[in-house]
This record gives C-alpha cells, sequence and structure tokens, in this order.
C-alpha cells in the first residue's frame, strides 16, 4: 500500500545528512515504515530518508541542505496526527524532531515555559507539577507540544482554557530556506506587527518547522471535581450541555458519549456505566465554587432527566469517573480486530448542537460499521468514529459519504469541518467549501513562505501548484 | 505641518467614486482635515479625498478603482489610534468606514455577534446590554470595533478576558484587489487552514480593509466588585499587583495609577483620592465568589502595605470607585494648555513588571515635563503619558528619547515595544529590534497580499520597499 516515491533524496543530500547526523539520518526500511503513517485511516507514504536533528541548528542544516536539492520535509512528532499530517506524500525527508525534547525553562513567576518541539505533552505536565503549574491543551493522546501545535489541536479542557491559539506565547520557527525566525515575546499580549504566531499554529509544517514553543501555563486548581450524568436519549444529554454554557457555568471540561460509545467502552475496560448518552463533566476552583458549579450543573441535567450525578473530588476516584472517556478511542479500535478509525471532526455553534448531532445520527444509525460518538459538547466539537477496515473500499467510500453528508450540514450550520484534528490530506477537498475565496489568501501566503513547495507538501492547501501529481492523485483517492 | 500630498487623486478617479458615493466622496478642506489626525502626538497628515461607503460592496468598488489607479487607500474608524495608524502620510484616500454600523446579529443563545466595522464599542454595549450580554475589550476610548480588531487592540479587562485576538470568531475583509474573504465560521474554534483572522488583527489595515467582524460576546456577571487600594509608594503597588496574579485570583481588572496620575485626576475631577500609588480591582463573579476574591486580594494588599480597600458593589458606587481611573488621559491633557500626550506601551513579563517601572521612573523623575504612568499591571503593560508641547523639538526629542530607553529595557526583559497600541508609524523603528529576521516573513506577506503597496503605506513595516521617501522621512523624523 506504500505510494511510490517521488522525492528519492539524492546522493550528495544523503552523504552530506548521513555526515552531518551521523546514526540520526536513517534510509532503513523498519525506520521508513514508522515514519510512514499515522493514527489516521489514510494508507501508508513512505519518505525515503528520515532525519533526527536534536537542536534547531541541526534542524536549519537539514531544511538548508534539502531546500538546495528542492526535496520535500515533512515534520514528524509523535505520529498521533488523524489526518494525514505526517505522511511522506511526495516522499522526501521525514523530520522527526521527538529529539528537540528538551524543557528550556520554567518560569512558575511568569506562568510560562519554553520547551523544545519534542516535549510530550506528558512529559511537559510531570515537570510542570512540580511547579503546581499545568498545560491545560489536552487533546488526548501523548501528542508533542510541536506537533499540537502545528495542528492546532485543542481538546478537552477548551472549553474553559483555549486551544492552543490561546495558550502559545511564542514559536521559534526554521523556515523553507533554512533561516531562523522567533514570532513574539514572552510578553503577555503584543501588537507588534503581524501575528507570526497564530499563522504558524495549524500551518501543518506547511509554512516551516516549528522547533521550540514558549507556552502559558496555569496554576493547578485548588479544588478539582468530577461528575457523571446519563441520559435516557442523546437530545436530553446535549441539551443540558448547551444550557450548562449558556448559564456560564465555568465548567473546565464536559463531554458527552453516546450509548455505543459508552458499551464500546465498558466491553474495553469491564466497566458498567449505564449504556446510555452520558455527560462527563470537571471543574475547577475553590472547594467552594467547584460544589457549587457541580450542583448548578445538576440542577439542569436533572430537568432533562438525567440521573443523578455522581461525582467525586479525589484524585483516584475522579480518574475511575472518567477512565471511560479516556479509553475511548481504544476502545473503539477494538471493537473489530484489525480495524483503523475515521474520525470525523465538525464542530458548530452551540445553538445548532442538538440539531447537528440528530440529524446526523439518523444518518449513521443505519452505517454498516459501528459509529460511536464522543464530542467536546461545550465547544459544539464533536467525533464521529467511524470504526471501518481501511481495506474494504466499500466501508471506505460509505465512511466518505457519511462524513461528506456531515461537513456540509456543518457548513450549511456556520461551523467549521475541522475543530482540532487540522485539514492534513483528507479534509483538503473541504477547504475551499469552509473558506471560499480565502483559499487563495491562504495560498499566496503559501506562496511567499515557501516558493518551492519543499514544506510538507499535499496537506492542507487543495489542488496547490506546488503539490505534484502524486499528492494530487492520493487526496482524490482519499474523498 | 501637514505633509505633502505624494499622491493626489487622478481626475478620473475622483470623478468615479463622486459618482459612486455622490456626497459621501469628499475632498471639501474640512473634512479632509478631519482625517488627517488621531490622538497621537504626530503631525497631521492630509489624505486627497475621504470615501464614506456604507456596505462591503461599496467598499470593493472603491478599494478596486484606487487598486487601478493605484492610489493608497487608509482606512478611517473613530480616529482614536495612538500610533498615527489613520494619517495618510502618503496621501491618497481616507476611507472612513464609520458608515458600516449596523449591528447585524446578536446571537444570544451562541454568545456571538456579527457587527459592521464601523459599531463602536459603546454602541454595541449599549445593545448588549438588553441581553443581559457584553463584549469585554476595553481599551478606554470609544473606538470603532473594526479600528480594535486592526489594532490588536486590548484594555482593562484583558487579563481576564483576553484581547481581541481571543474575542474576534471571525472578519470579512476586502484584500488590496477589491475581492472579498471571510476568514472563518462561527464555530468556536477551527483547524481548517491558515488563521487568517489572527493576521488580519493588529495588521493595522496594511493588508486589506475589515469591513465586518463576528465576536465572542459573554454574559453579564451576576456581581462585580470594585474596589481600590493607596500604596506607600509604586513598588508596593506594583509587587501586590504581581502576587494577586500570581496567586490565581481572577480579578477582571486591575489597574495602576502612580501620583503624579491621581493628582492630575484630582485636579481635573475635583477629587480627593490620596495622592499615592493606586491600584483598582474590579472582580467578576457570583456574590460569593466576587467578595472572596476581594477577601484575598485585600489581604495581600494588606501586607504590602495597602491601605485599607475601598470597594462597592452597587454600579453608581462602582463608577465613582474607578471614576479616577477612566479621566487619566484627559486629566493628563488638562495639565497644559494645548498640550498633546505621547503614550509609551511596553509589556514586560510581570516577574521584571516592579523592575521596569522603579527603573523607568528613575529617569522620568527628571523629565521636564509630566510623565503620570497607569498600567494594566496584571498583563504587565503600562502607559507613560508623556505631556508634551509638539512643537517644541527639545520637548519631542527628550520624549523620544525616553520612549527609546524604555523599549530597550523592555525588549531586555524579554518584553514588547507595544502591547495594545500597535505600530503604526512611531514605533516602525522597533519592529525589528523586537522581531528580528521575523520582520522579513512580515515583509514578504505584505507583498503577497498587497504586491502593489497601496494598503494604508508607511504603517508597521520599516523601510518598506513599498513606502515612498514621504513616510520614511516623515517615521524617522519622529524618533
Amino acid at each position: 500500500m506504500h505510494q511510490s516515491i517521488r522525492h528519492p533524496l539524492p546522493a550528495t543530500l544523503a552523504a552530506e545528512l548521513g555526515a552531518k547526523l551521523g546514526e540520526r539520518f536513517s534510509t532503513a526500511p523498519s525506520v521508513l515504515d514508522l515514519h510512514s503513517r499515522d493514527e489516521s485511516y489514510l494508507p501508508p507514504s513512505s519518505p525515503a530518508a528520515v532525519a533526527f536533528p536534536q537542536t534547531t541548528a541541526e534542524v536549519r542544516q537539514v531544511v538548508r541542505a534539502c531546500a538546495a536539492h528542492r526535496v520535500p520535509i515533512t515534520p514528524f512528532g509523535a505520529g498521533s496526527s488523524l489526518e494525514g499530517h505526517v505522511l511522506c506524500v511526495e516522499g522526501g525527508l521525514s523530520l522527526d524532531l521527538t529529539g528537540l525534547d528538551r524543557i528550556v525553562a520554567v518560569r512558575p513567576d511568569d506562568f510560562d515555559v519554553t520547551v523544545g518541539a519534542g516535549v510530550t505533552r506528558k512529559a511537559l505536565e510531570r515537570r510542570l507539577e512540580d511547579h503546581g503549574l499545568f498545560f491545560p491543551v489536552d487533546p488526548g493522546a501523548d501528542a508533542t507540544l510541536g506537533g499540537m501545535a502545528a495542528t492546532g489541536a485543542s481538546g478537552t479542557n477548551t472549553v474553559r482554557y483555549g486551544t492552543m491559539r490561546e495558550n502559545v506565547l511564542a514559536l521559534q520557527v526554521v523556515l523553507a530556506d533554512g533561516s531562523v525566525i522567533e514570532t513574539g515575546s514572552r510578553a503577555r499580549k503584543s501588537s507588534a506587527g503581524y501575528d507570526l504566531t497564530r499563522l504558524f499554529i495549524g500551518s501543518e509544517g506547511t509554512l516551516g518547522v516549528i522547533c521550540r514553543l514558549t507556552l502559558r501555563v496555569r496554576g493547578l486548581p485548588e479544588a478539582i471535581s468530577a461528575a457523571v450524568c446519563a441520559f435516557p436519549g442523546i437530545d436530553q444529554a446535549v441539551r443540558s450541555a448547551v444550557e450548562v454554557i449558556q448559564w456560564g457555568i465555568p465548567v473546565a471540561r464536559i463531554e458527552l458519549l453516546d450509548a455505543q460509545q459508552i458499551e464500546a467502552v465498558n466491553r474495553y475496560s469491564g466497566l458498567d456505566n449505564s449504556r446510555a448518552p452520558t455527560l462527563f463533566f470537571e471543574f475547577h476552583g475553590s472547594p467552594q465554587a467547584v460544589r457549587e458549579h457541580a450542583e448548578e450543573a445538576g440542577k439542569i441535567t436533572a430537568e432533562h432527566g438525567g440521573e443523578t450525578f455522581r461525582w467525586a473530588t479525589e484524585p483516584a476516584q475522579r480518574a475511575a469517573l472518567w477512565h471511560a472517556r479516556h479509553q475511548v478511542y481504544f476502545a473503539d479500535l477494538a471493537l473489530r480486530p484489525g480495524a483503523r478509525v475515521l474520525s470525523t471532526d465538525v464542530c458548530v455553534p452551540i445553538s445548532r448542537l442538538a440539531e447537528c448531532i440528530r440529524e446526523t445520527q439518523a444518518e449513521t444509525d443505519r452505517a454498516s460499521f459501528p459509529v460511536p460518538l464522543v464530542g467536546h459538547v461545550g465547544d459544539g466539537n464533536f467525533h464521529l468514529l467511524m470504526v471501518i477496515d481501511p481495506s474494504n473500499p466499500r466501508e471506505l467510500e460509505e465512511a466518505r459519504c457519511l462524513n461528506r453528508s456531515l461537513v456540509r450540514r456543518a457548513l450549511a450550520m456556520e461551523g467549521t469541518c475541522t475543530g482540532e484534528h487540522g485539514i492534513g490530506i483528507g479534509k483538503r477537498v473541504w477547504l475551499e467549501a469552509e473558506h471560499g475565496p480565502a483559499v487563495g489568501t491562504m495560498r499566496a501566503i503559501k506562496q511567499a513562505l515557501d516558493p518551492q513547495g519543499i514544506m510538507n507538501p499535499g496537506k492542507v492547501l487543495p489542488d496547490a501548484t506546488h503539490s505534484l501529481d502524486a499528492a494530487r492523485g492520493h487526496a482524490e483517492s482519499m474523498q
């Protein structure tokens, strides 16, 4: 299933990179294979070689060398992307940034940290705990922070703390010509020039390589409480979530699992949650505030027929309550051995959420494979985890068809085709439907910053002039 | 003091715009004069004509016509910019957007609104009140929302609710070629393509004309309390503010006025605040939370020698307490008849704030004109309001010298030369010092989106290839 490599590495480039990086430059098949896939449903696409730089200076050298040979560069982090961001659809070099794993500085007095792009979310979490701090963006996977920024990731805490956009102060980026820029300072806010920080967040490696990040962090809340509540129907669950938001109750997390999802998790983890649509809440604040907010939320859920809250404040109990939520992805994969998950990712204004989910489930109820639902419903974002056999063209086509219908529905409701997973390969065809002529502006920026088209070609922009036929064929075959 | 007009309007263009807009196209001297100045210390710079479009379609027509003649366009809102953003340093057309004043939609269920670029902050506030909502970005002046987005404005509420960057969901922008784009949807978050919304926020009209904005709004807090506290010295006041932030007390506002500033306000408004450095607090939340947070803050200020909190929860009392803060700008202008204010705007990491203010005041104490200080200290942002006679070259040079020293200090402390006022004309020389090679990236984006260089030339980018000599000379003469 590997794509044909369109850009083999010129021998001179391979020799140059080998001389620079020694055994941190590899063309070993097992290494290529590891860098040819992510967590998406997309078929693998192998690089011609993989480089493992450990410093920004090394990233610059590698990028300069590739630029001189017009060889594509695809940054690689934890490989947890869901839309094929790290797949080398034009071959070339996979740039593995996990060696940039230094936590450069933790500054509790300023609530900020500076980290290498390869530092993972959990590695940072462990380090911050000692300081009574945490980084609030949690996409589930133990992604690298560079990858999270490149993807514009968010996750369960977003309803309270924002996405990567709101939690990155500055980036260090190596551009397509090998030059390096710093996009900002450590000031909490700035109006000095164009906002390059936000431009690179969500650019998926197509404009440059993020090497270092300065992140905003938060003090661990004095108290945390978790609550779980099952409902007679999904509509009541969604309406409760929407009302909690509309009443301004400052939830830290509010997640929806549908009955099918609960059942998958029960089976996978031996749990006994009611097989019913369920909301998972988390509240952060003072002990008193946390109790008040949970009570207010409980009143709303009760009005919508929700069961009595099961709730907990102790860490072990909280973890047990939330366990079901954290197991979603692997529980779904386990539903069908050998299956892959094609995850949808629309996000709509919350006033349309109940309607969007209702109309969508009327379609997915008839699907020939499991389609559990999990949602960051406080943001209007939900995922259908379509558990398909990717080698079965009929299932793949059915899944694409359901996704197409869902994306159209979300766009008609003034929503987006992707709340947090990014465009990658699979959603390129939707970019124009969502953004219209603004795609031309994006393309002009791409052309300005990467005139050779070597930065992660075949991603984000549809039908890009820089993309070779391979990428186009690939993307089309995926739709 | 008017600049010589480098771009008079070609007669054909004037005839075309006159035919389209009727009396909403003007070359009357009084109209030109009104559009030749802002609230900055910079000398006026007149456009050759002013257009008053009322719709996006009209903005497109005007931009297309100007583009065809390569005539510069400078967007104009309330004229409240502080760095010369709206000054027509190359002549051409001033595009007055105040006619785009329609509040297109208020959607309480989604906590968002869509407004024309010419809607002012206070007009929106009045409309939102009926729905129990408010828009949290408050830069003081009754600026237009389009101008606030273009400037990347923030203000007193930022410590709690963020800047324009965090509170704009999407923009409608007319580009330099007259095409129109929508930069986003109404989804609360999106990872679909490059973040054009944030790119245009803070671009000061140099990349396109913001015509319409979709903004995130908030529910009015259940309770608001205000508190005021005077200190024996400014260092104790700053340290208190920093500790309040570091303890994680969720203040909505925390403002510092130094003794000189308090005296100016007392004189201007007949108040009797203690002539001492003073912190102004505001707390938002439930009645109980608001009381708790005020008490916690009060403990911290007491430890630093602060007087007993004067505090209030009723609207009238709150307004009276905060009155001194709101009068700052006009109180300072009144210190010297005919004077102008040159306001500095650095922002530093809060761990460096006390040091930055101390070192700065050691210099300004010797200034030959009043230099009151006001600070959004929760963000590390403060302003020196240098009350100068702008026609006195010695004072202007002294003010520039103080500003230069302050900006160097802030940059050395990993801060920014402008927290919220923007670059405009006056701070262009600092862009390179702050951003280094990233200015090259900004310039590439400018070139890609405005190849003719007609969008607000002479602003943001230093020494731009598109800027005529007039603009360069102007900017240099200002430093």
